[in-house]
């Protein structure tokens, strides 16, 4: 087995299925990945491919999307370091559900089937993240299956608003309560997908919301200038469903 | 610990989370769960439920739904004997996604979620299985979202028959090579919940379909008289999407 560099090692330890893992373990799993960096906007899995790998990112981030044949792009989830993409296919052999692509420069790890079932198998902590890993997904999805049901875009979009206001990555303004700066912006696009909805759409229920003084723009960023009215107003919907 | 009786026994047998168990095993299992007959229409677990329990339908049927503040049901998918429900707050402790309805008279055997862990932590065969499971869910999610997001409602009702007439319940008409009866014949609310339409517009669709010679009624069935045509339906949408 050939020694895993330092750098693939630290890569490693960062992986939120691996945390924590005994040393020669870890080192084990990095001796079974292939490590590889994918350029921004390059492609990490595509629906058609045949290998069954399963993906840790160690640096960078991606998108998991699926591409309808006239090019419309549904997005289903960003994932960045430190968290596992192509885990269905891994651990059920079934066909690719979604396509991924790099959206910066990404250093991947990628692990076979048959290794990541022996990691699995023996160590019930992985195992049980990767458990809390596929129920967290199968949340998303189901939650993302109610709002496309019983809300329209402008609920969906106050929704996804929410959830990007209560992401780790946002920005809570000291100066005011309900206050968030979201940084860099999200694009019109990138809001599209995730609401499964049209640009064109977004900017305009992004426009109402600005008229009812709910968001508003600052150099390169999107601020949420009322968190607790932007909630009511999804919840003003629901109700009205 | 108390002696788990015979009934109890074969009904987790076949329970396909736990088949091919040693028979001490199963018998641990029988002895760790509360069997519960639940009554047609009782609801089997709510949004609000603390309990983050586990349960195995040993008869039965239950649906997992979603209601809408204005009662509007969003259907994701009818459990069956054998099946398992609830694994995701057993797994995760995570307030419950979905509400769980019996369809029939169904007998629900109930494992706690620390019986649950330690059932998983020591067989690594039902392990293997609730992870597919686990995918399998996701699965089945992330293909509502991609059909919600690019499909209109006749594409969608196309893809729903589709599914239920590849399904093991769906009898194939010898006769011909390409129909599929349906029988119960779905209603068409139940239809609308699994597509999130409105049961009108499934009518209307239906019709629709009907006129075209897709599909048909026979004394309560819904057949499918064409198979392929309903498949080129959907594809000849996706591609105009």
């Amino acid at each position: 087995m050939p020694e895993p560099d330092a750098p693939a090692l630290s890569g490693l330890r960062a992986v939120h299925l691996l945390k924590d893992l005994p040393e020669p373990v870890l080192a084990e799993v990095a001796a079974a990945c292939r490590f590889r960096l994918y350029r921004a906007r390059q492609g990490v899995i595509s629906r058609d491919d045949l290998d069954r790998d399963c993906y840790f990112i160690v640096s960078g981030r991606v998108r998991v999307v699926a591409l309808s044949p006239s090019g419309r792009e549904v997005s289903f989830r960003d994932s960045g370091a430190g968290e596992t993409i192509g885990e269905m296919a891994a651990i059920d052999g079934a066909p690719r559900s979604a396509t991924v692509v790099a959206l910066q420069d990404t250093l991947l790890a990628r692990l076979s089937p048959d290794d990541l079932r022996r990691l699995l198998q023996r160590h019930w902590v992985i195992t049980e993240r990767m458990l809390g890993h596929l129920a967290s997904i199968a949340r998303r999805l189901t939650d993302r299956v109610y709002e496309l049901s019983t809300l329209n875009v402008q609920q969906r979009l106050c929704a996804e608003l929410l959830r990007l206001a209560l992401a780790d990555a946002a920005v809570h303004d000291r100066s005011a309560d309900n206050r968030i700066v979201l940084r860099p912006a999200p694009s019109h696009s990138e809001l599209a997908g995730r609401i499964s909805s049209y640009r064109e759409q977004v900017t305009r229920e992004l426009a109402e919301l600005g008229r009812a003084g709910l968001v508003g723009r600052e150099d390169g960023a999107l601020v949420i200038e009322d968190l607790s009215r932007l909630a009511e107003r999804i919840e003003a919907v629901r109700t009205s469903t």
